[in-house]
């Protein structure tokens, strides 16, 4: 099988100008020097390994604060540009991870910097308000300008949020709340309801549950790691709820190429997520909603097809279980799609979408029916920063008038194929090659191979981030253009040259 | 008793200049008059009844999207000044609420303000990092004149978080973390908890506990709602853990005239506090914390002693528990020392302390052994946000610089003695003043009557905020100074006038 893969990737090759012409040799592509915009810099440049010496310095500095052993580089962000970050020891890298997925448009964008600097924006950022009791002027028009001017279909009602975790943990109570509702027939809770949830006991307090996936991350608060099973590392020694949690389905890439094989394992999955739907709820504990994302993203990039997420929701449908699709690492446009379950072609494709990273505020979308039956149920001090969501309106301008989805559509193809490419050249290193957008990943022979390519590529001034086991994961901003990924596969290309 | 209690109120009103010369007249403080700082309104201007027609209309366009029902109106935050909130009709209140306590030195003070005028500050506002591991250079630095600077007694460790909830939740983690070490003796985990953790079972996911207080608010997030009883509304529907809630000393005030009295309530509770240990390690899900506000807030301004928290203090370390204390709502000045657990007068006060709201970020404080063991096991994407610890440094150098810690102990002097008066003279309706700093309450007689006041207060210029089940709070600016107060008790005295 393997030689056949490698057979498709060379006909690949062929078809696209065969840009890596032998072995390890060093492909200059004419895209590659194509003008840069403006404030984007030219290219990478390193003048130290990573961390150079001030970071590292710096990094013993906040050793005695925090423990620092997630602690990269220390960076240099006035520097820094579109898609190049620029650290501390002044090396400057091509981002392909942007804090985690989470920078729209690059760094320092001249449309952000200009909302700064306009003296009418100084007060939202010197005045943080309480959004649910006393919100400024301009909020609904901004909202509206923003986050409903891309709500998922069938959606019209937002909530901010501060941080992803919140999200998905208010998008969870908004399901129970709903869910206990529908329950109930009216909205009159017993006397002993009332009573018994002040101690944290039933019926007041149920024993609903969430489904999730096996290799899903939802955050990290207690309520959202009852649905994160991606890393031990997130959930050893932390009490959890009994949720059911079943398979996500592990599908062979190109899912083009083994579309029946991956159509059974999704129909196993599927069975399995029914089975414990009846089995949860026999055991007193109802599944209330069913938290997914579209893809996989710490937990490996693992994808599944857009019949899979359809039939899931009308399992959701069938059970009278909420469809919550978790948008935080997905949405904003890095599948070449605002949102990424618009691949499924569905007009109701959930009850709720939440976001964070790339939308700048935290938050989630809801069905009209999902709303908190009273205020004060779904509430915080802050409930999002008005600040993040003036510079969400200047992103949505941005990526609009720069057609920044198309833009995505057409970096993504080439940053594909040119990982299709990668992997027909180095066949027992990388494998897995997928994508959707400039969303891709890539997996590398074992987990120690995978860290040390990611050290190797950075050190040459490429910022790339590992997921699951031994994944490579590319998460670059929707300007990352195709002569970035042409620069990229120039370096990464040197990098593996060394494990011929 | 209540006669005794008037007479009380009425020798401190003569020591006092009697200000109260007669029921329900209208006082004129001499300082009420004086020159007030620059950027400080001189005093309330009503122009229409609250919410006026623009909040209305705002609120019927936000009510499309959200739940409005907790919006009280809409602001004007570029006209609001100092002590002083405008609204979008043009009205100007004096806020004695400051957005649920978060708004340290009042509406657009000049030092944040010329903050952001600096360039080279923009950055820091434009690029939000993931900070656990790609900081900014001033990271460090700026942590440390901020946070460090003001460290509670024992504590050189801090972990910002964005919001008030994320902290708690990570702190219980950092605990549960921290006791399944101490109960492992060592730090390898057995293959049965790496395995069962993944899907929420024990023993990876171990049945610990955090024991929490009726009456305390800690969050809404789960883990967090599980230590929260304060209203049926956070609770209701939102499944929880079977943690152990103990009762908070109901006490009588003022505390000084019923020492006695309330001695005996806070030792029936602590007795009850170590019952309710020892029942949950039977039970099998010990107790692996204590949380606990210095002042519950939300729930009422529920006080107790230094003598209360030093021995539960005791009890945590008897029992090999973390004593967390949640400086949320209370911490940054307003109780007129920096954290309100510096009254009890301690030199380990705690092994974890959290703060939010008046600090502009979230996160908490701990020591040294409960910094978790390895890299990512406390960690999101954004762990805070830089531009929040730009605007603390500023806050806390004018906290130095304008000695507001000394005013707070001034005003909150002043504003306490006005409530004994005020309740001295409306026994009927008023009752329980109480405080620390300005950080005090006042109970009215039943929760309609209080939510009426709070209207009738509002619409005369003066904001508030209810807690507990009839209690008004005071929760001012720490630039709210002694001619605020006098403001404040004129009014007030005009609006309780009606119910003579």
């Amino acid at each position: 099988m393997a030689s056949c893969l490698i057979s498709r990737q060379l006909s690949l090759c062929v078809q696209k100008n065969l840009w890596l012409s032998s072995a390890g040799c060093r492909y200059v592509s004419k895209a590659a020097a194509k003008t840069q915009v403006e404030y984007d810099y030219d290219g990478p440049l390193m003048k130290t390994t990573v961390p150079g010496p001030r970071s590292q310095e710096l990094t013993k500095q906040l050793g005695d604060i925090q423990n620092v052993g997630a602690v990269n580089f220390f960076c240099n962000y006035e520097d820094s540009r579109g898609n190049y970050l620029v650290d501390v020891d002044g090396n400057r890298m091509l981002d392909i991870y942007t804090q985690i997925s989470s920078i729209p448009i690059g760094y320092n964008h001249p449309a952000l910097l200009k909302l700064m600097t306009n003296p009418n924006n100084l007060s939202t950022f010197v005045n943080r308000p309480a959004l649910g009791i006393l919100p400024p002027e301009n909020f609904p028009e901004k909202i509206t300008e923003s986050l409903l001017s891309i709500a998922p279909s069938g959606m019209t009602r937002v909530q901010t949020m501060a941080c992803g975790s919140c999200s998905n943990e208010n998008a969870f109570k908004s399901i129970f709340i709903w869910y206990r509702n529908k329950e109930r027939g009216h909205n009159t809770p017993s006397e002993e309801e009332l009573t018994s949830c002040m101690t944290n006991q039933g019926p007041g307090c149920p024993d609903l549950s969430i489904l999730s996936f096996m290799g899903g991350f939802h955050g990290r608060t207690l309520g959202c790691l009852a649905t994160t099973h991606s890393k031990v590392i997130h959930k050893l020694d932390i009490p959890s709820f009994d949720w059911p949690v079943a398979p996500f389905p592990r599908l062979k890439y190109p899912l083009e190429e083994f579309s029946r094989e991956n159509a059974q394992e999704e129909a196993r999955c599927l069975e399995e997520v029914e089975d414990l739907i009846v089995k949860w709820r026999q055991k007193g504990k109802p599944v209330a909603g069913i938290v997914i994302e579209p893809i996989q993203s710490e937990g490996g990039d693992n994808h599944a097809s857009p019949d899979f997420f359809r039939n899931l929701r009308n399992i959701s449908r069938k059970h009278g279980c909420a469809f919550h699709v978790d948008e935080v690492q997905t949405g904003g446009g890095c599948t070449g799609k605002f949102w990424a379950h618009e691949h499924w072609g569905m007009d109701d494709p959930a009850e709720v979408v939440s976001f964070s990273k790339k939308l700048l505020t935290g938050g989630y979308y809801q069905k009209d029916e999902l709303q908190a039956d009273k205020p004060y149920r779904i509430f915080n001090t802050w409930m999002g920063d008005p600040s993040k969501n003036l510079f969400l309106v200047e992103v949505l301008n941005v990526i609009r008038r720069e057609n920044l989805l198309e833009e995505v559509a057409r970096s993504g193809k080439a940053l594909l194929n040119g990982l299709y490419e990668l992997q027909a050249q180095y066949p027992g290193l990388l494998s897995r090659a997928r994508g959707q957008g400039t969303f891709c990943a890539i997996d590398v022979r074992d987990a120690a191979t995978r860290d040390r390519l990611l050290l190797q590529a950075r050190d040459k001034g490429v910022l790339l981030g590992g997921c699951g086991d031994q994944s490579i994961r590319f998460r670059p901003a929707l300007v990352f253009k195709e002569y970035h990924v042409h620069i990229f596969l120039n370096i990464f290309n040197d990098v593996l040259a060394q494990y011929k």
